[in-house]
């Protein structure tokens, strides 16, 4: 059948309905739900919205510089209209209303957070996968895509686990095995890693069914535990007290070990916690090494936390949300030595693979762990099936696998390890801007791309420089940095995000308010950067603070 | 700035790599980040990218008729490559391995699932959301979008609840309230409200810090209960056993009730059930009543159940995911009487709202349930900001508010009541054809638009109408009807799903496999349900089962 065939098919036979009392609005459902009649209102829209997108990704400030209050006054009407709005009416609004007071996370100099701009390729591709609109959950609403979506996830198992052609041949297209899962985001990827660990490890044996049917407090006392718990960094991600919460062990059975002045968990205190918890009966669910910590891009060594996993037999994962993608680059990958053993490993398709949002993936050394969590039911999810929603938190997805599939496929290892690489390269510029200015101070070296500094005001120059800063000083400086934060915001030409980092001085912990930067836009120019940082200056000289 | 100003500028600008090792990789890099070079890859992959919608979206059939193992063959390959893939080829093979043999989820002969056909204004809308790539996660990386999302969330709460104007006025856009959280689908949805409610019925009491501190051995031991169970109807979606896994209460602690003959939970059983969980010391966290089962859309008395959980000071909850939107419709909006007396409703986008795949929702009576699962992050999530993630089970996640809210509004109250009531008034025609057609046996009546029939074989027809039916006959229809569905799939012209019912018969429990159909597609006609039963009944005939 023809284009023009169909249309004048899905014109002619449109449901009949028998008494015809909501002519108009039968018209317009018609209308909007039939794919192409000529300049169609999709035609019309797709002009209108490519307008949009085109003025919303020209432009350089951050964003625009209106207060909160002010935007919110337009989002008040709980109301939904009786009659559906015009399009043109609407698609206005949204434009005035949302798209002009979003964020542009692809301007060059909004370099604070892990948002940045996107290959071009991804814009069509979105259009694709709506108009496919195919439901991961199953194969019956998802044929070749379930394929497709398994193959990019082998391929970054691949990337991560490198282990034998043999091995991928066996298990890629094998519904027995798992060897990721595709995850709306990071978040959702650690709690899955964990749920998958904890049913692992207090699995049914003898007698015992296991946690999944007997549950938490049944499954600690069969095993003769006192409690769960889960160890890592105190630089682990708030996704992980979220798991700690919802899997019943407790955000305080979250044990967080501190961190060198480098922001990597310190071993030697890690191996303490562990061995503390076997002394007092407590099952350690996992420990968590991260490569690539929210706040600062810091990567855990993981080596050394895969060796203490093995030797007590403890589930190892790795939330590489940030930094998984470093493995592209051979210049760098040698940071994440040790990502290898991990019995789990989270990485964001969202974040440094430049793909959009609401793409995590959690990836399994052993293929048959996401069994621990297996579901079934009747009207989909049999046994034996290729239903990826079997193995998984969520139920019904989009199909976000073409985005990862063509990513790794257009963009390749060659362009992502260039990416990597001046990612990496941008931000050791900009660490030797911050170390060369007088008005900046350099918190920590920076591992990868994020890079956490502060302002001084002028007249603690001097004290910072002999390290005779006090209490009192400090935390006039910490309401510096916050309200130069929260104006270089609201000015919004540039944006730099901003974290508090507690270290220990004077005996005692401290808090520090740390400026944030995130260098991952391959847009951005060392010329952004200093913008960025002229900026922070400028506005600094109007801030007056009384001291 | 022009947009002619940015191209050259963009190009100029990009950042200067000292010494220029990977020149191509470096171009092509450039290339395709760069939004709007002259006859840009964008355009021409957006061209292409038309071209692949189009022909899919006016696909008669279900899906093409290969067989699975004929598509996994193209997706064996684990490797990345090293050069990025020319977009050409590459969206040429994407074509014919991925879109060819996707499901026509679209397709107004795919009655099957609860996937359907979209309104067109969703496609530009997803290049838009996807240009903009808000992250709903935070204020500072979703300004405007955080508050549309409240506004288009408050429009479905009050939808739902249809409260004072002065309670939308006091919470739509305040930072302490929470009336829904929009989430990537039902599951999480659910997984959600059970969160929620287990939380604040197991929170801080006296010394007692809280579950989410605490853990739930030391809540139940604190509070004295022997354990803590859901009780729902047996027709439960599976993502309350893994709600239930995930919170450590146990799958068998998850009390699912037998249903009657039109697969509405029993009352008196339920009723039952909460008296003996109440006198075995059990804690019951959530009674959940269903409004359109996945099984057959059937909806729970919800009244009743409202008033056995106010009774008790249970929370209740309501999965809505599938038949929420009948709250649309004047004629069939009294069959969910009650979900207003829910604390807790879940419903999807993606069904019934005709949005994108990736958009479940969980609203709230009161607005400060969700504190209850409240997390901070210093990096983020700051207490008394309008962070979005500091209250929800996901991080990072992407704007598809921007599809509900155009939804509400370009479709409206009017729009969605036709929606409804068309495919409702679909479904009772083809309930009738069946109940008229010798070769089929309608299982039960539809409720909603869903509907469970099967197929019997001609030598069985009067022992059907005689109600003579023995268990082995009815093993044979069921191997007939497993037969014939798989067939009919992979023949793919035309799509029913199917499932398998629990019935009582014999004075025992026997399994009744199920033909089901979801009448949802505005587009499909009175001849398309003809041409898929007819489909049925030819393909049947060339069906030889010994018996």
């Amino acid at each position: 059948m023809t284009l023009s065939e169909k249309e004048t098919l899905s014109q002619n036979n449109f449901p009949a309905v028998e008494k015809l009392l909501h002519n108009e609005i039968y018209e317009y459902i018609k209308q909007i739900f039939t794919p192409f009649p000529e300049k169609s209102i999709e035609t019309q829209i797709d002009e209108i919205i490519n307008d949009f997108s085109q003025n919303f990704l020209i432009a350089d400030n951050a964003n625009t510089n209106v207060e909160i209050d002010w935007v919110i006054r337009n989002f008040g009407n709980s109301k939904i209209p009786a009659q559906p709005t015009d399009f043109e009416t609407y698609f206005q609004s949204l434009n005035e209303n949302v798209v002009a007071h979003s964020i542009h996370t692809s301007s060059p100099q909004f370099i604070g957070h892990m948002t940045s701009a996107l290959p071009s390729f991804v814009r069509p591709l979105a259009k694709l996968m709506t108009a496919m609109n195919q439901n991961a959950v199953k194969i019956e609403t998802a044929k070749a895509l379930s394929f497709c979506e398994r193959e990019a996830l082998a391929m970054m198992h691949r990337q991560i686990y490198n282990l034998s052609d043999n091995f991928y041949t066996q298990h890629i297209q094998n519904n027995q095995s798992t060897l990721g899962i595709l995850v709306s985001g990071g978040t959702t990827a650690n709690i899955t890693a964990l749920w998958c660990a904890r049913n692992k490890s207090l699995g049914a044996k003898h007698e015992f069914l296991g946690i999944e049917k007997e549950g938490l407090t049944a499954a600690l006392n069969y095993y003769g535990y006192k409690g769960a718990v889960v160890i890592g960094s105190e630089l682990m991600h708030f996704s992980f007290d979220k798991a700690a919460d919802l899997m019943g062990i407790s955000t305080k059975n979250l044990i967080r070990v501190p961190v060198d002045s480098n922001n990597r968990v310190n071993i030697r205190v890690l191996r303490q916690a562990v061995a503390d918890c076997r002394q007092q009966n407590l099952h350690i669910i996992a420990i968590v090494g991260i490569a690539g910590t929210t706040d600062s891009g810091s990567v855990d060594p993981l080596e050394e936390i895969a060796e203490i996993a093995q030797e007590n037999n403890i589930h190892f994962h790795v939330d590489a949300a940030w930094g998984g993608p470093v493995i592209f680059s051979r210049k760098h990958q040698h940071k994440l030595a040790g990502i290898e053993k991990a019995d789990s490993v989270t990485i964001d398709g969202h974040k440094q693979l430049y793909l959009p949002m609401g793409i995590g993936m959690v990836f399994f050394r052993d293929p048959h762990l996401a069994s621990s969590i297996e579901k079934q039911a009747s009207y989909t999810m049999r046994k034996g099936s290729f239903d990826l929603g079997k193995r998984a938190l969520e139920g019904s997805r989009p199909g976000m696998a073409l985005f990862l599939h063509a990513g790794l496929k257009l963009i390749g290892l060659n362009g992502y390890e260039f990416l990597i690489d001046e990612g990496i390269r941008k931000t050791q510029y900009m660490a030797a801007r911050i170390s060369a200015m007088p008005e900046f101070e350099l918190l920590a070296e920076p591992d990868t791309n994020l890079l956490i500094y502060r302002y001084i005001p002028e007249q603690f120059r001097d004290v910072i420089a002999n390290k005779q800063l006090t209490e009192t000083n400090n935390q006039f400086i910490n309401n510096f940095n916050e309200s130069l934060q929260k104006m270089q915001r609201q000015i919004g030409r540039t944006f730099i995000s901003r974290t508090t980092k507690k270290t220990i001085n004077w005996d005692k912990e401290i808090s520090v308010i740390a400026m944030r930067a995130v260098i991952a836009n391959p847009l951005t120019t060392e010329g952004d950067i200093e913008a960025v940082l002229n900026d922070q200056i400028q506005i600094a000289s109007g801030i007056s603070i009384a001291y």
